[in-house]
């Protein structure tokens, strides 16, 4: 292992498996791909990788096997007709899903005797590679191991378990987390648009320093629903919100983009009880 | 007024009133401090402030007035009696409120030639006086350009147009912003405590680089309802975002804590069509 390049098999070249190939590729890793209908690869063969005509073969080619496909059941269905030819290797999914499909899969692959890595990026294609973009894993340490080396041009590594659902839980919690910030931010945008604000001025001078101000904060008060630290004041914080809602309403901004306003008001209605 | 310092009378000494004190005392202005009940004053007379026992002598006692009480109402009230002790001074208000209420109060004031600044604090009490804390204000020109030195300590001064309405604006967006990464960050948490992961790993090691990497880029990309960039690939997103519902649910966690999801998952739709 120490005297040739790692091979690496890419299976899916979406906007992700793209950049999850092209990162490898730029470290120096020796790539083949895959992908499900042909015509993707052709950026990644001029840049030295190989293209796989089967998934068996790309299977095949690699010390290493990632799949990065839509969904779980297409992950599933790409490798039902090749699980003899990944018996003894590795495979590492990083195919978001929930933390049952995850342990489902982890179960299926064991059958076959593969080893599992199940995976989750925290990053977008467009950050892949860069200094905040990390990857959770979860699954055998020893497995984790060995992969994490081989994969940390496209991350920074992060083992979180040997439960396989793992990785999943903690992508798809952070997921909400950033859904949170992104329906923030739209009605945010939506309500100055609708009172003819400048919404770039907004954006760049107001919005993006608050947040950033708040954001640990945020994360730091965040709690299970049953409380609400003391220091919010939750009372004051129910009045804030109502007062948010009516004005955008008056705004004429769609109600149901304030879903996160009437999520924080339960909470602080909760909280007063 | 060069050859003195600055007057400066706060009017309400609730948890923003009193940072709003502590920073300016320690820039080194004169203060004078009021508060509706007494009692809250000691520890600042003990660093130097006065303690005025009206409102009325706590406006005459200040080159510069700054109101920071719970709400539009309790300005209004705490202002009456003294409007006539106002006249030709400056009264800066730092108490949260709609653009409409500004907009009303700076009329009201102007009736008795008080000259007006509608503020909108973009800090908690704890970051009042600290590098991220910045404070917006809307109303004339050369009454911010007066204001401003004297008002430093507390937060950058940003000035957002002649209408008084426009501090309280986007005062008012950033908020629903932060509270729409609250909701997320709340959700996050609810989810992996209910699914029994390690809920402080999770908040310092996952949510929390998730959310910075993530929060330029959904500043960025929040857009007015209408529409969605297309590189969100909006159906894969709306997926994703039933996933988690689901996830959440079999978990156990709220319905009502997954309002931000709700929000996203609608303007997904309307962007599939
Ligand atoms: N994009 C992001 O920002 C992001 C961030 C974090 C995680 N992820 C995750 O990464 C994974 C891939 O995302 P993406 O952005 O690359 O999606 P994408 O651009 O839509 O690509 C989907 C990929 O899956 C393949 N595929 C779909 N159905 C298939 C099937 N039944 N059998 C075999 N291949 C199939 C597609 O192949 P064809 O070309 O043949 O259609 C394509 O390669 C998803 O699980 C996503 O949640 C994405
Ligand atoms: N706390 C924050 O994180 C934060 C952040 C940004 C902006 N703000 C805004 O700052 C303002 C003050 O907030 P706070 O946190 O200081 O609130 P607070 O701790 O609840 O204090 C409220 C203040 O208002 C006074 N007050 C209430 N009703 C009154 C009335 N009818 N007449 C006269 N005084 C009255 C209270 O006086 P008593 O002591 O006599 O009750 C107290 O001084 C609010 O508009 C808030 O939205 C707060």
């Amino acid at each position: 292992m120490n005297t040739r390049k790692e091979r690496i098999s890419i299976l899916g070249l979406g906007a992700m498996g793209r950049a999850l190939a092209s990162a490898l590729l730029e470290a120096g890793a020796e790539v083949t791909v895959w992908n499900r209908t042909s015509g993707k690869a052709g950026e990644f063969v001029a840049r030295g990788a190989r293209e796989a005509p089967s998934v068996e073969e790309a299977i095949g080619a690699g010390d290493l096997t990632v799949a990065c496909l839509l969904d779980d059941a297409s992950v599933r269905e790409t490798l039902a007709p090749a699980t003899r030819h990944l018996a003894g290797g590795t495979l590492v999914n990083l195919t978001s899903g929930s933390a049952r499909q995850a342990r489902e899969l982890a179960g299926w692959l064991d059958g076959y005797g593969v080893r599992f890595l199940a995976g989750g990026i925290m990053a977008v294609p467009a950050t892949i590679g860069t200094e905040g973009a990390f990857i959770l894993y979860s699954g055998a340490r020893d497995v984790f191991d060995r992969a994490a080396p081989v994969l940390a041009p496209i991350g920074r590594p992060r083992w979180v378990g040997e439960d396989p659902g793992g990785a999943a839980l903690y992508d798809m919690a952070a997921l909400s987390g950033m859904y949170g910030m992104s329906a923030g931010a739209d009605h945010a945008v939506a309500l100055v648009h609708a009172e003819g604000g400048d919404v770039e001025t907004f954006r760049r001078e107001v919005l993006q320093p608050w947040m950033e101000q708040m954001l640990p904060i945020m994360v730091a008060g965040a709690d299970v629903a049953e409380s609400v630290p003391e220091e919010y004041n939750p009372a004051m914080q129910a009045t804030g919100l109502e007062n948010i809602l009516s004005a955008s309403g008056e705004a004429g901004v769609p109600e149901d983009l304030a879903g996160h306003l009437r999520a924080s008001l339960w909470r602080m209605r909760r909280a007063v009880g």
